[in-house]
This record gives C-alpha cells, sequence and structure tokens, in this order.
C-alpha cells in the first residue's frame, strides 16, 4: 500500500486554549493551527491528548472542526481524534471527520474498562469502520496505555491489517516504549508509524518512521520539522539532540499546563493558561523553574506575536 | 446531616440491554428496572460500569433517563451516573437529573488523565457543583480506581465535604480494598458509603454502612436485599455466606457479560447476551461453567418471565 499522499514528517497534537470560563477559544485555536503550519507542521493532530480533547464533548469537537475547515484550513492535513469510550460517539466523530475531507483519524480505543480482550479491542474498530462505511477512511490508531489504559498489542494490529488493509493505515505509539515503536517498524513495513515523542525521531527515521506527533510540537515545530526534513543531513544528530533538551526540559512538568504555559508567555496571552479539570495550570513557581531551564537551552521566550 | 430520607440498603447498577444491532432495548430495561424494585431494592443506580454506561452517548443516557420516569418509575429511586470525561457532558447529565428529580447522582472523577492531583479533581467535582446551582444537588462519588484509574482520597473527600456539605452525600467505593471503606465509615459519620459489592456487606452495615450498590444484585437482589434488611437477626451471617458464595462464582468471569448470560437463561432471553464492544459475551464454555457453579450453590437457573 502506497501512502505517500499522505502527511509525514511532524504533526502537532495541538493544544486547546479555552476562555476563563472554561469556554473554547475558537478564534485562538484556529490562530494557533494557521501558525503551526506556517512553521513548518506537516499536519494537524487536532483532539489528542494533549489538545485536552477528552474534556471536550462531542459536539465541541465537531463545531472546532467546523470552525477551522471555514477559516481555511485545509482538511487533507487534518488527522482529528475520534476514539471515544462510547461506540456512537466514535462513530459520529469519525463519520464527520471523513465527510469533511480529513485525511486520517486517530482513533484511541474505548478506554473505560480495563482489563478488556484483543477481540474486543478488535470488535470496536470493526464495528466503526463498517458503520462508516466509507472508502475514503483511514485510521491511525492511538496507542497511548500510560493514559488510556489499555491498547493495540502486535497480534491485534496484524489482524486489523490483515482484515481492513486499505482503512488502518498507522499507529501513532505514545507508549514511551522505544522497544515497541522498533517492533511495530520491523513487523509492518509500510504501515505508518508516529512516535508519540521527538525523543527518538531519528531513530525511527532511520527504519521506516513516519515522523513524529509530539505534545512540544506546540512551541517547538520548526526545529522537530527541520529535522524531520534534513534527517539525512551531517548534522542530523545534533539536531536530534538540540530538540531533545527541550524536550526534557518541558516534560518534567504536565505536559498539556507546560506548553500551554510556554506558548502564554511567548504570545503574551495569559488565557492560554487555562486548562480543563481535571488538569491544573503551572503554578508561578513551576512557570519560573520550567522557563529558567529553556533560556539555559537558548530557547526564546521573547514576546512574539505568531504570524498569521 | 440528616439523610434518613434517602433510599439505603441494595441500589443496582442496572444492566443496560441492547438489540443485535448495539442498539439500547428500552423497554427491556424499564421492565429489569421494575422487576429490579419489586425483588426488593432500594434503588437504581442506573449508567453504571455495570450498565455499560460508558459505552453510552450522552444522548442516549438522556434518553434513557426519560423513558423510565415516562413509564413510571419513581424518580426518587433513581441514582444516575453521570460523571464523564468532558467537563460539559458530567453538567449536562447531572442538571438533568436533578431536574427530573432523581435524588442523587453517582459521579465519576473525569476518568481519561492518569496521575492528576486531587486539586484537578476537586476542580472538577466544585464545577460541576457551581455550574448546576441547584440546591436539590446530591451528589454520590464514585470511587472505583482499578476502572477510573483515578479516584477520591480520603483528604479530598475531606475537602469536599467541608465545602460542600449539603451536596456531597456519599460515596460508592468500589476499590474492592475493605481497610478503604472502614477508613471512610470510621472518617465520615453520616457520609453514606456504599460498598461496591456485598462480600463485606453485613461488616458494613455494623459500622454504619450504607447498604451497597452491586453489579450481582441484578440477578440476586432478593437475597441481598433481605441481608440489608435482617441485617441485626441471628442467621445474618448465614445470609451473607450465601450471597458472598453466589457473588464468588460470578465474578470469576467478567461481571457484566456474566449477569447478562444469567439473565438470558433465566428470562429465556438471548438478547441479553448482547454487549457493546470492548466487552464481550461470555463463550458457551465459559456459561456452562458459570451455570454449573451457580447450580452446585442451589441458586435457580430455572426460566421466569419477571412480573413486573
Amino acid at each position: 500500500m502506497s501512502l505517500d499522499h499522505y502527511p509525514r514528517g511532524v504533526l502537532v497534537p495541538v493544544l486547546t486554549p479555552f476562555h476563563q470560563d472554561l469556554a473554547v477559544d475558537d478564534q485562538r485555536f484556529v490562530d494557533h493551527c494557521r501558525w503551526l503550519l506556517a512553521e513548518g507542521a506537516n499536519g494537524l493532530a487536532v483532539f489528542g491528548t494533549t489538545s485536552e480533547a477528552n474534556s471536550l464533548s462531542a459536539a465541541e469537537r465537531v463545531s472546532l472542526l467546523e470552525r477551522l475547515i471555514e477559516q481555511g484550513i485545509a482538511p487533507d492535513v487534518l488527522m482529528p481524534g475520534t476514539g471515544c469510550c462510547a461506540l456512537p460517539d466514535t462513530v459520529a466523530l469519525t463519520r464527520h471527520a471523513v465527510e469533511r475531507g480529513c485525511f486520517g483519524v486517530l482513533m484511541l480505543p474505548p478506554f473505560y474498562y480495563k482489563g478488556v480482550s484483543d477481540d474486543g479491542i478488535y470488535g470496536s474498530v470493526a464495528e466503526v469502520i463498517e458503520r462508516v462505511a466509507d472508502s475514503r477512511l483511514r485510521i491511525y490508531l492511538y496507542h497511548i496505555p500510560p493514559m488510556a489504559g489499555v491498547g493495540f498489542s502486535l497480534s491485534l494490529i496484524e489482524r486489523l491489517l490483515k482484515a481492513y488493509p486499505r482503512v488502518v493505515a498507522g499507529l501513532k505509539d505514545s507508549s514511551g516504549d522505544w522497544k515497541n515503536t522498533h517492533a511495530l517498524l520491523e513487523a509492518f513495513p509500510g504501515f505508518e508509524v508516529f512516535p508519540g515523542s521527538e525523543t527518538r525521531l531519528l531513530d525511527a527515521l532511520r527504519i521506516g518512521g513516519a515522523g513524529c506527533i509530539s505534545a512540544t510540537a506546540n512551541v517547538n515545530v520548526a526545529a522537530i520539522s527541520r529535522l524531520t526534513r534534513d534527517w539525512k543531513s551531517s548534522n542530523a544528530d545534533a539536531m536530534q539532540q538540540e530538540i531533545s533538551a527541550v524536550r526534557a526540559a518541558i516534560q518534567k512538568y504536565p505536559m498539556v499546563a507546560a506548553n500551554k504555559a510556554i506558548l502564554a508567555q511567548v504570545q503574551d496571552a495569559p488565557e492560554w493558561d487555562v486548562v480543563r479539570p481535571p488538569l491544573r495550570a503551572l503554578s508561578a513557581e513551576a512557570k519560573a523553574q520550567l522557563f529558567a531551564s529553556l533560556e539555559a537551552l537558548h530557547f526564546s521566550l521573547d514576546h512574539r506575536v505568531p504570524a498569521v
């Protein structure tokens, strides 16, 4: 299966901005998406873990995706997250994304019940595919056991690829386990595997990885994108070291709040600090420490208004 | 705070029946609720884990609750589950339950993000209370870390009780950890603690427990109800042993599928076997084993049409 027409490289799990009253700030979201694309993002994996997607209602996701497309973001760079606990929600969000022309969807397994069988997760994905029943559907499996508590085993992926080779297109691997990423790339050539972090991006690209989908791309997309483009150049290892150092500094803090804190600072927009519960904004102290460690890495925190 | 006017005893986390196409079977649900009340249930904790509530969309839950009340189930025996990952969903379902006169709601914490702080969970519950803004609201916290991955610590409960003493009325403890149940009953007199199983029901009642909310009450409510009524009688320990043995036999299998299998058998209604993915129905082999072990306990599996 040739998938060359799909975005590869760095896809951003776009942060979702809120107003102080916790309502979604649609316009800031659209502006942030435009800025990410201008800075070099190859695609936008809106409605992921970093996007607080599971803290949004299904209706909020539909409306936000509509808004993005209305305002001129090309649907063929969009990979919205659509996997919910309830089959009717997953089907509705997936159908909507396909109908609006999104190139793919990023699908969490149903994540409330723990200890479920591969058969049960297979059944869930299969039901979605059969119910959406659209040849344009491309599913990227979202493997993030540390949050979801359930995930996609190699044998389950093999079974899904056998049954739905034209639909099941790839996987985001947020296991945090390089051995798993490596095993996936080895087992399924042509299957688009995106590690959920840029920390081993170069290693992944060298063995056929599709790129990465990383939270910190919200604040460092230009540098990550450069590596996905120039990974065969002689200074690729140095580029990897640089983006890994920034990632390491940020991931000492809760990821969503830390990335939002950085955007609040560089855009001089305190509303970026707002998260929905159960997440919490960074404390002033944590922010000061984070900013100091980023400055030590020459990561610019100067105010800059994104040119969109 | 006197809570004597609320149901105590056995509350049933009502199984949700589906048609073969996975649509909710409203009428069978209403009939099952009527039968449970006729058999001695003191209340119905619809939309819990056993109900596959997180496999239902918010709209399905609203419509099913409407249907129940329309068909004459008294809202003052209802404690619907309303806790979702997304604040807008939790607020909408909670408001709906209060407006329809339900005596309380059973509230999961937002359960997608793991490793969140007590502050974050507090923030979520507080937002729901402030947004629903209705003096009739009574919240029962749903503590089920084995599924939700997050839960309510003693210090968090203390903080919630201090801030919202008239709203935060009790807790369902599905930790499976008797030490936790014991600690809750000791720490918060008057707070209505329902263990999530009948296995230690008598122990709980003897130290002030409110009763239990148990999956297996879907198939054994008369016997459990008898113990909550006659727990001071001389044969209470024997009654406890009997219901514990039935519970032990059932919980060797996945709880939802096992309870549905029993209802399919005793009601001669194979549709009861249908579960939504990611759950799976019991295999014929598992059913045969389950039924044999129940028969060994003189648990009747004879066909009986519920008199409703």
